[in-house]
């Protein structure tokens, strides 16, 4: 199948590269294609803004859903968006391998969402979760966390992962339609020792094996997601 | 005493640029010093990198911790960072005002905790929580969200509100040691009628005004919280 993996960290030799390397490689030996975005490497700017489209809803007022109802409508968005929506689709599997930056998604993977993710390519009125446009794919979420295991457990300080990781895995990815594996996190990641971290390296790549052989069924629209809707809400209070 | 609102919104015609508006008016009648970062408006640049010093602790590796510790000991950020963080120390209250996007605070925001609230600036090893060091402070969320409040109940889709906030409020301010002050949230904001945005408008300009009203007293350490860490952990793995 197909599997993106971006990847948000700014140093090559990270483990979080490291940990985006080894699910590459092990993907690639069970035949699949694999693609890695490196938001860091490919310079991409999570600043949303009018750069974001060649074409203009409204020149008075930023209104950021309505401009990008409208780039859906006219393929207008900027060529950085547009790589990475044509990335999107064609992936079955969408790995996202990130550190906890103050307990979520560093800057340059939250604006990835909201640039990337943009309405009426990612979500449309009336098709969120159950109804969502990548009902069918599967995504993941690897994580790097300073944090022992024990402070994310129910007596922890930082709370339940679940909890910590609502924002990307319930009102992102499960909010456009996947179904969410479990997540894989690799605690304590500056701590711990080299065995430690070589078995999350391991245990990474082969969760990430297995997942990709589970079955995909796409159940996404045909034509454009916009098709879907007879009256953009959002558009209204442009 | 002294306010900080951080503004996060593009459109300086949003319901946000006056939502931060109303609260500054009000704050200011009130007899209180009103700072507003408008992360947008500023310019604010959301990247976490070596453009945050002007030193370096390993050349060969970038390690985002060990760089901010060794720039909190020289005093070596970066002009921007070192203009907020001296807004941030200096605030009594410290109140942001942000669209949920993705269920989350807007990348420029991210990148804001990221880049100003520095290890060695807004926390060190052992002060976190309980021991923060901006216990004794006040700080709030203000919101807006598309979704209607019933998005947000119990049995909402988008969960409660203490779990979509959790990675704002408790894994950043309350980690920092604030006190937060129970979040306010211009529900459906895009969809409701003008009477209902006047409505919030003024509730929470009226919201920040008693806030303000309420005793803050400062319990952070004289000298530099890095006097607080004998053995810099984060450095260790360098």
């Amino acid at each position: 199948m197909n599997v993106l993996i971006v990847l948000a960290h700014p140093e090559p030799a990270s483990f979080n590269a490291a940990m985006a390397q080894a699910a590459r490689t092990a993907l690639a030996e069970a035949g699949h294609d694999v693609t890695v975005s490196d938001l860091y490497g490919e310079g991409f700017n999570p600043l949303a803004g009018r750069h974001d489209f060649t074409t203009t809803a409204d020149p008075a007022r930023f209104h950021y859903q309505s401009e990008q109802a409208l780039a859906a409508r006219e393929n207008a968005f900027a060529p950085d968006i547009a790589r990475e929506q044509a990335r999107v689709a064609a992936a079955d599997l969408l790995i996202l391998q990130f550190p906890l930056w103050w307990g979520g998604p560093p800057a340059i993977l939250k604006g990835w969402f909201e640039r990337v993710l943009a309405y009426g390519f990612a979500y449309v009125d009336g098709a969120r979760f159950d109804s969502g446009l990548f009902k069918g794919r599967r995504a993941m979420l690897s994580v790097t966390a300073g944090g022992t295991e024990a402070r994310f457990g129910p007596d922890g300080v930082y709370g339940e992962v679940e909890k910590v990781l609502w924002q990307p895995q319930h009102l992102t990815l499960e909010y456009m339609g996947y179904t969410v594996e479990p997540p894989f996190i690799a605690y304590g990641a500056p701590r711990v020792d080299d065995a430690t971290r070589a078995g999350y390296l391991r245990d990474f790549a082969a969760r990430a094996v297995a997942t990709a052989a589970r079955e995909v069924v796409r159940q996404g629209p045909a034509g454009s997601p916009l098709d879907l809707v007879a009256d953009n809400a959002w558009s209204r209070k442009g």
